[in-house]
């Protein structure tokens, strides 16, 4: 698939206005790595695509340091050991870290974690991958959701928040998703989501989420911002908690968005919006791996990919996640799979 | 100053558009009622105007029941019994209630608290009743305010905010109030907060806020929303708490208002905003009035207070709350206090 005796990547050449394109990104060619003392060199096989990678390459303050142009994309990967200087790590181990747009990378024992084997690959940057973690801390720390309570997730059939739902449904919720196609509300339903709403063909979007949340909504994890954020609003219950886990309405606003014009619900329902970041939770990650990895094999928590063939074609299949034409997660095939 | 022989009454006639006019409300004047088995006759001395009044004249669902047209516009009071065929009150006895924009009042033993005597009447319309308890509940329990952290408070110089100051200040914060006169910001600092801004006279408001927060926030106690509501968003530190009690900003608002446009601050930031309704923590109330007495008998907390006199003025003096021509808490004198 790729060539194996040089390093492709992919550097932030420019920050973009709005949504990114293909001259804000910039296409190398070098010589693969040589790992030094204590260090590893990984070859990448999946690249995880994310909508938080738009935020890192705006020039703000923020959760994370922006990606500094000249750079190498951000971005988290599924990765083969090819060589080693450091205690631990051998060729042929498969591992995760944020190795970045690139077929190689130099990386430190600390910035990766060792995979266990026998299992799909693409499933590390899914429900067992930080988008897993995501919708476990998210949904369970922040949103606390109890057994007959409502839950309502957007972006529903991402990757994040087709693990949301599912978590919910184990925990014994009425789970509604919002989805942009009828293929993906399908989906859903075959997950066992309660009822779904389609929001690109709803006529009617407020009074369709109204309908399918007959008694309220006790936890709304919010993936999207913008008006779906004011509908839900409007239907909190007493005691409501919103996990805010992101706003892909906006990401790519030029102009300054208003917020929530409902926000007052808030205040008249004694109810709860706060932000997390997965990152936070670090030292729980093997608590929730566990888990997740239990939910996985009994079957109860699936994950469904969209996989773009060839690093070169990232900074196009990026865009799918703004238009929504990807279902369940978006991932970047660099290089084969290992034999 | 109020006949003594008739029961004047001001009742709901129209709902306002924006601010509340005269001719929203209707003055009657009738009998003294006779208080049947197992009722109390109260005479009010004082009504507290809060702007939570704004929202009972409006007809929409909210933590509880609109005002109904042609009703006596409900309002908290400090009255006097007059008359009682109630076991546990008699003719002389202090209580406070929701007993209306009214001269008299029939009442039930379970709508009434019976108040100590000994004290300044006006004290349990402030530190010592529903503003002192919102002010405590909403900083402590939803703010939950650490030694040494930034609190910021809007409306600081309001019944509420003034309290939020002073319990902030008396658990090792720094305290950085927001009032509308260099008189009001002049009081705050004899209390002890550490800064002040005049939001009104402020050249750059975003600038001045953010000096007088050079370590930026950890508690913002929103009373107001609006542009203030953003700036405070944009100085949070992680892990931020927004007790949100109010956004006197947009009461009067006659179209729909722009949410906080940087609410994804919260994201950033793992941040918290959350509505809260001081009645909910009713059971807790004794424990509260407990430690704000001790308070104010130690001289850590006070009241000041912008007395209105005649129930005829509560119209015109509600808007007082609105233009922010009030200091402290806003009460009508509506009878004389007992001799």
């Amino acid at each position: 698939m790729t060539a194996t005796d040089s390093n492709l990547q992919i550097l932030l050449d420019s920050r973009p206005e709005g949504l990114p394109e293909d001259s804000n990104f910039k296409t190398t060619r070098g010589d693969i790595p040589t790992p030094g003392d204590g260090q590893i060199l990984a070859r990448n096989i999946y690249l995880s695509l994310d909508p938080a990678m738009r935020g890192w390459m705006t020039d703000r303050k923020s959760y994370i340091e922006p990606v500094q142009l000249g750079d190498v994309m951000r971005g988290l990967t599924v990765a083969e050991v090819v060589d080693s200087k450091a205690d631990g790590f051998a060729p042929g181990d498969l591992v995760s870290g944020a190795l970045g747009w690139q077929s190689y990378a130099l990386a430190e024992p600390k910035e990766l974690q060792k995979l266990p084997g026998g299992l799909p690959l693409p499933l590390f940057l899914g429900p067992l991958g930080m988008t897993g973690l995501t919708a476990y801390f998210g949904l369970l720390d922040i949103g606390q959701p109890k057994e007959g309570e409502t839950v309502l997730v957007s972006a529903a059939a991402g990757a994040v928040g087709s693990v949301v739902g599912q978590i919910a449904k184990i925990k014994g919720c009425r789970v509604v998703g919002l989805a942009g196609t009828d293929d993906k509300c399908a989906w859903l339903k075959e997950m066992g989501f309660d009822a779904t709403v389609n929001y690109k063909t709803a006529e009617d979007l407020r009074k369709a989420i109204y309908k399918a949340c007959p008694n309220g909504v006790d936890v709304y994890f919010d993936n999207v911002g913008g008006e779906i954020l004011d509908i839900a609003l409007g239907l909190l219950n007493q005691g409501a908690r919103i996990p805010l886990c992101g706003a892909i309405s906006q990401y790519n606003a030029t102009e300054p968005v208003p917020g929530p014009y409902n926000y007052l619900s808030l205040l008249v329902n004694r109810a709860r919006l706060e932000g997390f970041i997965v990152f936070d939770y670090r030292r729980r990650y093997p608590e929730a791996l566990q888990q997740l990895g239990q939910w996985v094999a009994e079957g109860k928590i699936e994950g469904r990919y969209d996989i773009v063939q060839g690093l070169e074609n990232a900074p196009q299949a990026l865009l799918k996640l703004f238009d929504g034409s990807n279902t369940g997660k978006l991932i970047v095939q660099i290089g084969d799979e290992p034999a």
